[in-house]
């Protein structure tokens, strides 16, 4: 009920809401629609793209109706609108940039990763605590000692990933919304406090994996 | 009103359908619980557990309504009875065991993450295809070269973990379905095929970042 009645509202041009279902979803419908565009698809219907992230067409559709007409029936949809579309709907048509707090393992497997730039995102800036560590360069990034985080440049720069322990997370994310940042990737397993309009995103790996085996075999007790 | 008969269907016993999203969250109530039973909380109400995570008490209710009465009304729930309730549910009961592919940043960082435990999740075996790799020993665990993966004893390995380069990930995956194995968490941002039994968990930072500037403020453009 909710739900249609915010797609209708979205559908005039009311609201903008979409659920946060479907919105973890658009970018693995990005990553679909660029990959399949790659491949010199022109269109792609409901069902390949449904085939080609394992999702059911059924789905595509109910998510694509938030954001009003995308294509015809029987026609599918133009791949190179799909991509603006969606990369509108995410505001990722302009180049997205993160600073990055902790460069340990994790945090030098995300400055190496380059995974990121097919979605226009880019990590400008990383800093750590160990002086060691500090000063040397990781996928084109100068590490910097984190007593200099409370006076970084936050100009261009929306978003901070955190891959520090998790007791040094709730510090590191203060400092960072001070300096203006109001969205937050968070590798720490602890729940962080932050203001209504900021938003994080943790990444437990811990808890994925403890999601696994529910699905395993013989469910039924 | 499908979620509604399934709720009741699951409430007579008849079927443990849970929705995804419900399965997802259980492992942030399980923590959740288990650190208030660490502060000593005997009982935490819905509203305690909210605060804890950061979400709504009415979300928690619903999500625990999928698996029958869990408290009175006003008394909140068991602390002790909540941790095993959840921990059965995930069939996290018993030691679960998994099997790591790919000991590269990432896969080394998991390795050494000392988080899994209090799921009761262990990574027991590593593989890498790195030579250098193979014979060191990293949180306990020697690494084995990745051509003994088809070879495996996975009796008593419950599940995959695949953090190798997207372009070996379908293969590694297959090894080890071969071997028994029927969960797979993957690291690799590809659509991993496995047949329809197996559970696959795809965890792609660049997909969780790729979400977040939608959050920015001004989302109404």
């Amino acid at each position: 009920m909710s739900t249609r009645f915010y797609r209708a509202l979205r559908v005039l041009g009311i609201a903008d809401w979409i659920p946060e279902e479907t919105v973890r979803r658009l970018p693995l419908y990005l990553r679909a629609a660029l990959e399949l565009a790659g491949q010199g698809a022109d269109r792609v219907s409901s069902q390949r793209l449904a085939d080609h992230l394992g999702l059911t067409p059924w789905l595509i559709r109910k998510d694509f109706s938030y954001f009003g007409d995308l294509g015809t029936r029987g026609v599918g949809y133009d791949t190179e609108a799909l991509v603006c579309r969606i990369k509108k709907i995410l505001r990722l048509d302009v180049t997205r940039n993160a600073v990055l707090v902790g460069v340990g393992r994790l945090g030098s497997a995300l400055l190496e990763y380059g995974g990121f730039r097919r979605y226009g995102l880019r990590i400008v800036a990383a800093y750590d605590r160990d002086r060691a560590r500090v000063g040397k360069t990781l996928g084109g990034v100068r590490i910097k000692h984190v007593d200099q985080l409370a006076t970084m440049e936050s100009r261009g720069i929306d978003m901070g990933i955190i891959a520090v322990p998790e007791e040094s997370a709730q510090e590191v994310v203060s400092t960072i919304l001070e300096a203006g940042i109001q969205g937050i990737l968070s590798f720490s397993p602890g729940h962080i406090v932050a203001p209504k309009k900021v938003k994080v995103i943790t990444i437990d790996i811990a808890m994925d994996l403890a999601r696994l085996p529910y699905y395993l075999s013989s469910r039924r007790k």
